[in-house]
C-alpha cells in the first residue's frame, strides 16, 4: 500500500500570541513542522507542541529558520554560512530536548519561510542547511523539494532529502511552484485539492499550470496552516487520501 | 456637562501576531493605550495604530511596559530604577514620531501589566515611572490609580496624575480593586458593568465588593481589550455614558 | 575658511558590553554616529551618549540600521520598503528624545553598516532611508556618498544629503570605495590617512588606487571606530586638518 | 589525593561583543560555565567555547538564566514557575547539540547571575531549576551553595547537588556568602585567595568575617571571569592548589 505523510506548520505562536489551533490541526496531519524559537515558538509552546504530537503520533519535524522574530522568518537575511549552520543547529538542539521529554524525537527537519525558498535556489545557505542536518544527525530527513538547489546537495551529502508536494499549490511544467504572483499560483478550491493529491500519490502525477502532466512522487504533503481553511483542507486532504487506499504515515 | 474618557489596549500585536481587532475597539473609545515595542508593538503597528487614533479624534497613550515581549509585559523585572526611566523614555519617544507623524502627539502616559501594577506599591519603579514622565513633558497626564504609590509621587513631583477606574473590576472598600483571584474581582455581566460606570461618574460612587459605597472620581474608564466580549463591554459602556448624558472626551 | 566634520560611530555597546571607549573618541570628532537599538545601543547607551555629545557640542546623528542586534545590522535583511521606513522612524524617534534630554537634538542621520551598503545601490532601501528621512525632517541631512543610489534619491526628494569621505580607504577612479577584500582598500598608514584627508578637503582631490587624481569635496569625514587604532587615527587627522587651517564643525 | 573543580563563566559574548578572553581562561580552570543564550552567548560562541573546552578536557556546564539578554541575567524576573522550567530546558538543550558536536556532553547546570542568587532563598524559582534538571537528565550535578533553598530541594529530590565556594568571597559564620554591599565581601588580595581556597579544600574551613572557622567542603572553586584580575586569580588558585597536592578535576 502506498503511503505518504501529510505535514503542516505548528507551534507558531510566541509569547501571548498564537497563530493556529494547533491541536486541531494535529488532529488531521502525520508530521508537525515544529517553530524552534527563531522565527517563532517560546519554550512553553515547544513543550506543549512536542507532547500533543507525540500523543497522537505525529512526527516531529524541527522547523528551522532564520533568526528574525519580528519578520517571522519571511525576510532572507544574508547571514554568514557558518553563522547559519549554528543557527539551525542551535533551533534543532532545543526542539530535541522537548521531543525526548515528551517521549519522541526530532523526525525530521524542514526550513521555515525564507529559508525554505532560499535554500532552494542559494548556494552557500542550502549548504547551511544540509551541513546543519548532517552535523546534528545524517540520518534525519530534511523535507524540501526536487529540483532544487538544497535537494542536490542534500543528495551529494548522502543525507535523506524527502520529497515534499504541497496541496493548495500549482505547479509548472518543470515541477516547480508557480510564484505566488502569477496566475495559478493557488489551488483555492478543497476539493479540487484534495483530488489533485490523490493523483499525486497515487498515480505519481499531477497537472500543471500549462495544461499537461508531470510526474511528482511526494513523501510528504503540505498543508499551510497560515491560510483560510487550513483545517478543513487538512481534514479534505487526509480523508481523500484515506478513501483512496493511502497510508497516511508520519516522517521517520 | 461631566466627562470622562474610555480607554483601551490597542497595537498589541507583534510582527505577524495580532491580538485584538484594533480598528473595531478604537471605534467605542477615547483613548489609546498603544503598546510602545518593549512588551508588543513593532513601528508598522505603532504607525498604523496612531494613524487609526488620530483619525477618530481618539487621545494616544503611551502604555510603556518592562522590556518583556516573551512574557507581554506581565512580569516584574528589578531592573535598576535609572535603567527603567531610560527603557521607558525610549519607548516614549518611539511612539512619539509615530503619533506626530500621525498628525498627533503623546497625550498621555500609563503603564502596562507588571509594570501598573508594580508602580502601584513599588516606591523605585514608581519613581522611575513619575521621573520618565517629568523628564519627557511634565505637562503629559499619568493615567493611574488614586490611593497608589505612583499616584502619591506623580502629584508630589507636580505631575498630572489622571484617576483611572475600571469598568470591569470589584472595588474593596478603600477603593482598591480586589486581586484577581479573589471573589468579586470581575464584574462579568456587561449591563451591570455599565450601570456601574455610569454611576461612578455621574454620582461619584461605587459599590464595594463589602457592600458600601465608597467615593470614586474617575477621569478615565478602562475598558480591558484582551477580555471576551472586549467589544461589546465597550460598547455597551459607551452607550449607557452618552445615555446618561456624559461626554466622552480624550486624554490631553 | 574651509570646514568639515570628522564622524564617528559610538554608543555601540548594549546590555554589558562596550565595543569602543566613546567619552575618548568623541574628544576628536565633530559628529557621533549614534546607535539607535536595532543593531546596538540600549536606552542607557543612548542617553549617556547623547549627553556626552551634547557637552562637548559634537552633533547627534541617528545611525540607523536594520533590526538586527545579533548580527550588528551587518547583514543585509531584505525587509520590506514599508516597514523599513518604519523601522527606522522608530529608530530615529527614541534617538531624539535622548537628544533632546541631552539639550541637543537629531542634527543628522547616517546609515550603519549593511543598510549602508545596501542603500547604495538597491532602490527599494534606499528609498526607504529617504522616506524615513523625509517624514521625520526633511531638513535632517542625510550623511552618504555621492554616486550612489540613495544619493541620488535623496537629492530627487530634495533632501540634504551630505558628502562623506573616508579617512582609511581608499577610493577607485569612479570615486567609489575599493571593496575590503581588493588591494588598496584600506589606507593603513596614520599619516598617510591624514595627509590624504588633508587633500581631499583643501584640494578637493584624492588619488585613487589607480594612480589618477580624482576631485572629492567632502562634508564629513568618517573615522571608523571598531578598527584598532581608531582613536589615534581621529587624534591624527583632527591635528592634520587644524594645521591645515581647516576648522572642524559639527553637522547641522 | 583529594581533587577539586575550579569553574568560571565564559562565552558570555554576543553577536559583535566579547566579555573575556575565553581561550586563556579555559588553560586555568576545569569546568567552564558557557552561557547558553538567554543572557549571552549566541551559537557561534556555543559552538567554539564548547570546543575548546573539550579540546582541553574542561567539562562543560549549562550556565542557565532568566531571558534577559539586556540585563545580562543579572535582573530578577517574576516568571511563572512552569514558563521557567522550560526556559532553562531549552536553554540546556540548545548547549547540549555543541557539546555533543564537540566530542563532549553537558557535565552539570549552573545558574547564572539573578537565578542563582534567587534560587538561594525563593521557593519556586528553586523548585523551576530543580525540575529543570531532574526532567533534562537526573544524573546531572547543578552547581550550588549548601544551606540554600536550591541545594535542599535538589538533594530531596534525588539530584546532585554540588558544593561551590568562592575564591574571592567573604563568607559569614554560617557559611553563607557576605552581600557584595557589606564590609568583607571581596578578598582582593590574590595571594590570599589562593591560601584561603587550598585551606577550604585541604583543611575543609574558611575564617569567616567575623574571625572564627567554618567548615566548607567544596566541589567546585567558582573564580569570577569578569573581574579585574580574574586570569591571574585562576592562575594563582590553580597553582597553589596544585602545590598543595590538590588535584584539579573537572565537574562529571
Amino acid at each position: 500500500m502506498t503511503g505518504v505523510a501529510i505535514n503542516t506548520d505548528v507551534g507558531e505562536g510566541f509569547g501571548p500570541w498564537r497563530f493556529t489551533d494547533d491541536e486541531a490541526l494535529l488532529d488531521h496531519v502525520t508530521a508537525a513542522n515544529i517553530a524552534c524559537g527563531f522565527h517563532a515558538g517560546d519554550p512553553d509552546i515547544l513543550r506543549r507542541t512536542c507532547a500533543a504530537a507525540v500523543r497522537r503520533g505525529v512526527a516531529i519535524g524541527a522547523q528551522v529558520s532564520y533568526r528574525d522574530l519580528a519578520g517571522f522568518g519571511r525576510r532572507f537575511i544574508d547571514v554568514p554560512t557558518g553563522t547559519l549552520v549554528n543557527d539551525l543547529l542551535y533551533q534543532i538542539g532545543a526542539l530535541r530536548i522537548f521531543a525526548e521529554i515528551a517521549g519522541g524525537r526530532v523526525d525530521y527537519v524542514k526550513a521555515h519561510g525564507a529559508l525554505y525558498n532560499t535554500a532552494a535556489t542559494h548556494r552557500e545557505h542550502a549548504a547551511a542547511l544540509v551541513e546543519a542536518v548532517a552535523t546534528a544527525d545524517p540520518a534525519l530527513p530534511l523535507l524540501c523539494q526536487p529540483g532544487t538547489e538544497v535537494w542536490r546537495q542534500a543528495e551529494d551529502a548522502g543525507l535523506r532529502p524527502l520529497a515534499e508536494a504541497f496541496a493548495d499549490r500549482g505547479y509548472d511544467a518543470r515541477g516547480l511552484l508557480v510564484p505566488r504572483d502569477q496566475p495559478g499560483a493557488l489551488v483555492t478550491d478543497r476539493e479540487e485539492a484534495a483530488r489533485r493529491v490523490v493523483r499525486m500519490v497515487v498515480e505519481g502525477r499531477v497537472t500543471a499550470v500549462t495544461g499537461e502532466d508531470i510526474p511528482i512522487t511526494p513523501a510528504a504533503l503540505c498543508v499551510h496552516s497560515d491560510t483560510a481553511g487550513a483545517l478543513e483542507l487538512a481534514s479534505a486532504v487526509a480523508s481523500a487520501l484515506r478513501e483512496a487506499g493511502v497510508s497516511l504515515t508520519p516522517i521517520r
